[in-house]
């Protein structure tokens, strides 16, 4: 059994991962971090999990931690950067849901985070945790920056048409919508059911960090410095993400070709499923499940993909995906723990 | 393996079923059928199964019918009826999510129905299928009238202050509440989302059909009939039922008493969750679960009991409870498919 | 023009006011007390009122509200009873949102808020502020203690039975469900999106403190002392109370009696609407509106009244009987910026 | 007084148009038409108008209609073009509120709609009823094409660029999100509360009919032929449009100057809220109002717009444009009826 710590086990990502590593058979989980509810049991701040599970959280101990194979860091920013090189030293694999260790270059990280990168030579060995494009890498890596979930919603949307050399690489654009559970378990007014039921709203249009994860994973396939619009936009569900994704084609193409070209990119990918031609993704179709849904439209008086992903922020977004990648990590069946149809209702 | 047949699988219960049986380790679903959408994959009809179930649904027909050890039987009322004997005559076990073959008495059935029972005769084999209840008898039985969903949550909640005889029998008012999914999936235009959204209403007010099958059950605790007002309430949301029930007391007691008296009720019961003292449930708890959460509260100056019982209305209220008879009835773990904590988000 | 000071201006209530009052033709607004936001322009606050009304908040300053004839008071439970005694004395008539004048008895209040009431003097001449009740001594008073939603909806949902002595005032039971703006905008966790959409539970069970509020009135009108059973609920939409009120008659009645009982009782009331028999109430109906819509069944086989009553906890249940006090305070037609038929959409 | 019809007043436009005109100080509602419930009080189908609007409804009677000055009419996408020849004969000023009269040229009409236009001389006169942009016209006209939801949010979002030639004409991108009453009162299985709720999706990609609207208006604003890509979205909530708008710049801006721009554009416009520099539009912000709120915002990396857009689709994208129409018609105060903040709550 791989014995596993899970770092913010109560905020909305790391809770997420307990549910699904509670399911997962090769799986105990020995560590339930959390600061605000250290010596509590977890079935107490989330009463789903009585009869389930059952255990107390603690704050983190890190010789505690050194008997565990890995560590699930689900912290709010800065916090990981602290505590990773530490679990690191201890031998234990860690997959990090912050933003802290996705960046090749250190200097695009400061520059988006506005901070200095607390141990940029880590970066050098970190993996980006996204299996459909570095599988190969993850397989042998200590440490894994999951991505994000905007960002994995658009970089798999886009990837087939920069790979495939028919997308011009200017005027790219992600439009993004995502539920509330993005925002995390922290008090914010804006965030409260009054203020969020019956609304929607863009926020961040500009400068949003994830741009500068979806340019950097996109720049790499193209071969090309690639920079985007992405605006993400906040819509009143608890899950799911769909991002609309415009790209200019570099020459005419029809919709079944370009449906083609996504089911030949994604022909091994169990948890991408490319939707048939008049069929497109909606958010339910991939809540509560590890998948990220993708449909292909071409706008032939424009001769423009629009492109629409979707996946389940906090299963493929995050818990799903951290999943995933410790089963890669561990050599067991990536399906593993994942391979369910979500709840639609 | 058991093969499984889900008749009505495109319904909401149906489908529910569909879900959980494709988790769970000892069933392949045979058949899938679905007179509005025979000869389509059931993974067209909710996209959220491409990957996981491709299955084509289709019309009954009993000789292939014939193959499947259980049938479960989501079909609109009555047409359940039809099937069911002679699915019987084929050698299945049947368990039937209707209302049909709920009812010791043929003629309580047909006072609320209003039609006449087409299979009376059944009716003396059929076992009200509430495991907490009737764990013995449903496991030699053929034929399961799987409970509803108001009623699961409202004879559970009462249950052990009728059994320890400290209710007054006169006075049970059970007012409940329930999510939109039990109002099924056919299209009306007060299920619409601009109707339903923002919107709470009571309905069938004093005249519900499930009044008659908590009035069936208690009766049966208390050893007298019993007759009690039962207000359904729709809420806006998909899941999740919630039951508060007014018990008179035929003594002082407190909320510690009471609290005591329903764990030692259920203290065998994996999917039964009492709360404790100050606690109460909430449909959030048992959203996605099989888990019914009861709370009980003491109100001194009447002498009252206020009891608060929730579940998942298609599943412990239809789906899971099916998945559990059945358990029962081929003499698995009764848990197996059923222990996972629900999705709180 | 009626010179009107808004305090507590930000809170729902408040802001609710707000609303109300810019489309009241007689009342100038002229202070927006906030203690949050003072000296920004409420339409930075609340940006639906940009190109409406600009006017910036302020904190309370007794010599500028001793310039208006009003004052509403939406404040924070406690504040309420610091600034009234000082506004009275200024000569204005003070509209009372919090639940600090709605008493006849100290000792009650007292009970219920486990504290001591500052200005139990006060008591004596504040009027509980339910026209359909206290139309009369409301006419001539100074200070208004305006009721809470819950009760205004359970109280006018029960009076006409009480007063036409057909209950039996032992078993009457208010099971009440609340839209979350009940719970007003102040941070807490479970107000949080994630956590409200998708769940309902009840809270505060046999010891909430509205219960008071309807047994006071509930007793005046009998005659007696009631003690009821009130269990409020908090269910996923903003707006709306829905209460199912259930009494126990003293003879044999029919819907159709009951429902001209309460036609008759109601017929001279703008804002109370008698549902036909068969009909019931729906939040949607008076979402945005200050209308109460009452629907009475009938439960022949136990002799029982079971009542819906709904209306707009913010309207009905606050800043609209607030206006409506206004309008009967200062000579004005009743419905006076009241009279509009609500969203339903 | 304007006395009015509204023919389709049950669909969900008609209704709230029926809202707005019952405040209407200057308007007699006349007829309530409507095919399905003829016969019917309104405040029988539409509750929340029991006490305020009792009128019943008719079948469209052109012989009552000839009494009328105007009418709106509300009808099936098809219906309008049969009626309203015949009410322009009659005298009457007619308001459309379908897409029949919104073309100057029958040949876009009839691509994209797939069929030919019944009355295409009438396209001559009718003029496009956005007052932001036409209002002389409108004055004199005899027949309004009431603009759709999405274009007038998509249209008065991107015109200051345009007007200002600062705009690229190429690569517009307008990605749109709208609530569900855009898709009106009729039953499809896809707007169900159990469907829509946690649920948002793209749908008629690269080929809405709103976009040849759009691509009208846009074109004669820029005096050239403009194509742009508009992707319309479904978000679960009842009201409001929210449109970001892409726009390349021809030279280097900031969002200091554009939002100047913007604000010197629709200067005169009361309907129309330029947000302040670092201020997004919400749905919330507009909801149950006729203002449409834009703000601006500049990526100086790709010398970008991206311009964000709000309306409430049944207001200003529907019913209160309509009103808004109807005022300038009849020499009123264009803000008559309209001049309310909205819910917010």
């Amino acid at each position: 059994m791989i014995k596993a710590a899970v770092l913010g086990a109560t905020g909305y990502a790391g809770i997420e991962l307990v549910r699904l590593l509670t399911n997962h058979p090769e799986v105990n989980i020995e560590i339930l971090g959390s600061q605000s509810f250290a010596g509590k049991p977890i079935s107490d701040v989330y009463q789903n999990f009585r009869h389930i599970l059952e255990k107390e959280c603690s704050e983190v101990d890190l010789d505690e931690a050194a008997k565990c194979d890995v560590a699930f860091t689900a912290l709010p920013h800065g916090a990981s950067k602290e505590v990773i090189p530490a679990l690191l030293e201890k031998g234990l694999k860690v997959i990090d849901l912050s933003g802290d260790y996705r960046y090749d270059d250190a200097a695009v990280y400061e520059e988006w985070y506005g901070e200095k990168h607390s141990s940029p030579e880590l970066l050098k060995e970190s993996v980006y945790g996204l299996p459909e494009l570095h599988r190969e890498k993850i397989r042998g890596a200590r440490l894994i920056g999951n991505p994000g979930c905007y960002t994995t919603c658009s970089i798999l949307g886009a990837a087939p048409l920069l790979a495939n050399k028919i997308a011009e690489t200017k005027n790219i654009i992600v439009d993004a919508k995502s539920g509330v559970t993005g925002a995390g378990r922290g008090l914010k007014l804006q965030n409260s059911f009054c203020e969020c039921t019956e609304n929607s709203k863009a926020y961040k249009v500009t400068n949003h960090r994830h741009t500068s994860e979806i340019e950097q994973e996109l720049s790499n396939i193209a071969g090309e410095k690639i920079m985007i619009s992405f605006t993400p936009h906040l819509i009143p569900q608890k899950r799911g993400i769909l991002s609309t994704i415009y790209v200019n084609l570099n020459r005419e193409s029809s919709v079944e070709e370009l449906t083609q070209m996504y089911k030949d990119f994604y022909k091994d990918e169990f948890f991408v499923r490319v939707k048939e031609v008049g069929d497109l993704p909606e958010t339910k179709h991939v809540a509560g499940s590890n998948f990220v849904d993708i449909g292909v439209c071409y706008d032939k008086r424009l001769q423009r993909a629009v492109v629409v992903s979707s996946l389940d922020n906090i299963v493929k977004g995050a818990a799903g995906q951290a999943v995933q990648n410790m089963n890669i990590l561990f050599g067991l069946d990536e399906k593993t723990a994942l391979s369910n149809a979500g709840f639609y209702l």
